[in-house]
């Protein structure tokens, strides 16, 4: 292995220029102003944890996580998601605190990875958490808000897939019962929408005819309202049966948000984190093959930090985001230029000051005759001076320059 | 070693509930807008960083750098300031950017901590870099945007000590000429600030009697212009001369900025990073023993990085500056409350959407007849609800809650 270069970084982590900065900080304002709208509080939790408690509980896999060891010989993890730390924070700081608690947030997270073009080992993500509300109302609420979210955000064009973990695994215990194996191949099918694996998959398993026409009829199950009549025919397994109840519960919520029409139930969706537990949803924007928003119920995680609680929530993929939108969300900052000499000095900087309070940015150069600085006193027209695009000059002094322009 | 329970953090980091959240994201947003008036435009750069090029040049002792292994086997820190990163980024991909270059961050740092109380092993910084101007300009600029930041983050009452690396150096070098082991120990006492440790050690080295004079003298150099002349008076040597004769330049221009009050030249600063080259200072708030910013120039660093340049800057210890404002800061939020039944949800979810329309800040609630939803409709008194405060209350709905009292 070589040694990197001095100026090389580590694979999978990126500088955002100052372009990327105005765009990233613009979605993260707009966002947690839109989350505080619907009376969520932003948190800020530390980067590293321990291993054993939100490493355990993140449902990151093992290899997907950055470790390392503390002073004490402790093993630590940089956070994969928020959710647990939230967790952690809900059944420790905030013990004391009624439920529901309603906790925003914006942060990066760390995913070791795999050395695949375009994944990143370190990302942003700003999500909300619901926690204490087993509702559908609670579930609705965290899907209108994405929504909410997404639109504040810049996103104009986009869907919400909406399933429930309950259905599936109702099903799949009902058609394959005792079969677990079988049951994980085809989830692990529908995780990755390999749906040509998934019938592949159910032929091999040699199901009888009306079964592996269910189990493949669920591939269609995709669409508005009408949806969840189908499923309900579709299953007599309680578990299967409840989810769905639940779900068209959170589409009448959904109805009355007035947003559902950017709402499909999908019962094909899992959701790609082990902790879910109910209702699930992933946002798809026009034209992308990825996700630019995820979440879902967790009803069993918050038990983990000994504060047993119901708990649903999403996290835009803020990244994804940043890259998605063009450079229409980046103003470009106006600037004028102050150039001075040893005379006109006191001057300049004075009105360097009282235009910064006025909110003008201003850059201050002393001229010193080697740098070409501009000599018009007062240009009106923009100009670039050492890279820098300048919306007016301003001049002080007495050696050369023109005598101050200030008004 | 006993495993960390489950609601345990790992030692020297914390979490930021809500209330300081919002002091440090208004100490974050109050003091980037004062940087970008000053010309000064935002980069983010990555978590982990090469251990061989950013771990290295960051100057932060070995044993104090938070190390893990990518996948590759290669050693990556956690960053330590964000000083060095950004000396790589000019390095590469602002490589062809004119200087100077103007650029700014809020970040979190991170150093592993013995386990001294109050030590944190992650902590935030707002700083700027100025890279590419060797002059007294640049470096007056920096402290003088310095100071501009600490009023913008609401530190009031605080002074800058300023000094040069190249003063102490040149003394120490015509007074101790070969004794590099007896300048070393002295610089570390004046890093120390231990005068009591500094003035045994120059007993110790038997030292001629004029020679030991000025060496305790410089203890007394403190104060405004005049410590300047005073300075020169005390070394022949000529770095000591030139870098004195740097400090009355820069202290001109801060008098022409109109904040020379702030400032203390005080010789017996060094900066606590091996880097700097030249100026150096720190802020120190009214009744606080520990800096609340610190900076200097750096004229070697980006040589490191393949592009040769000076460069001058400095970082508000953020997280500090919120441990040290009141709640003052912190303006409460107010919220409205829309209760509501099945028959009320469409109009109540409506209004919730027009009212955050407005910018009011709205949490919905479905009365389940569980839950001890307040009954009274258009309450104008603040209440609390379930832990919350609430300035408002609205309710719709027909079964058994008052009809709706939108205007």
């Amino acid at each position: 292995m070589s040694k990197p270069k001095g100026f090389e970084k580590p694979i999978g982590v990126k500088d955002y220029l100052p372009g990327a900065v105005a765009k990233l900080r613009h979605i993260e304002r707009q966002v947690l102003a839109c989350m505080q709208g619907w009376g969520y509080e932003q948190i800020i939790t530390p980067t590293m944890e321990y291993y054993d408690t939100v490493g355990m509980a993140s449902s990151t896999s093992d290899a997907k996580l950055f470790k390392l060891l503390n002073n004490r010989g402790t093993t630590l993890v940089l956070r994969s998601d928020m959710t647990a730390p939230i967790a952690r924070v809900v059944a420790s700081l905030l013990k004391q605190e009624d439920f529901p608690q309603r906790l925003s947030y914006h942060s990066n997270v760390f995913r070791a990875i795999e050395e695949e073009a375009g994944r990143e080992a370190e990302f942003f993500q700003t999500g909300v958490e619901l926690v204490g509300d087993s509702s559908a109302e609670a579930d609705a609420e965290v899907v209108a808000l994405a929504i909410a979210s997404l639109n504040a955000a810049g996103v104009e064009r986009f869907k919400i897939a909406i399933g429930h973990v309950g259905f599936l695994n109702g099903l799949l215990g009902e058609t394959l019962p005792g079969n677990t194996e079988a049951q994980e191949q085809l989830k692990s099918c529908l995780l990755g929408r390999d749906h040509v694996g998934y019938r592949q998959r159910l032929r091999e398993l040699s199901l009888e005819v009306p079964v592996q026409r269910e189990l493949e009829g669920i591939l269609r199950l995709r669409g508005g309202a009408e949806i969840c009549d189908q499923a309900l025919q579709l299953s007599a397994d309680e578990t299967a049966r409840t989810s769905i109840r639940h779900l068209c519960e959170i589409w009448d919520v959904l109805k009355a948000y007035g947003v559902s029409e950017y709402v499909l139930i999908d019962l094909t969706m899992i959701g790609d984190f082990s902790y879910y537990t109910g209702m699930t949803f992933e946002a798809y924007a026009a034209d992308l093959g990825f996700p630019v928003a995820s979440g879902g119920r967790y009803d069993n995680l918050l038990a983990q930090f000994g504060r047993p609680a119901p708990a649903t929530g999403f996290a835009l993929k803020t990244t994804r985001i940043v890259e998605l939108l063009g450079d229409e969300a980046e103003a470009e900052v106006e600037r004028t230029l102050i150039v001075y000499d040893a005379a006109g000095r006191t001057a300049a900087l004075a009105k360097a000051q009282e235009l910064r309070s006025q909110g003008v940015n201003v850059v201050t150069e002393r001229a010193d005759g080697r740098s070409g600085t501009p000599a018009a006193a007062g240009a009106a027209e923009p100009f670039t001076h050492k890279g820098v695009r300048y919306a007016a000059l301003l001049s002080y002094g007495g050696n050369g320059l023109k005598g101050g322009s200030a008004t």
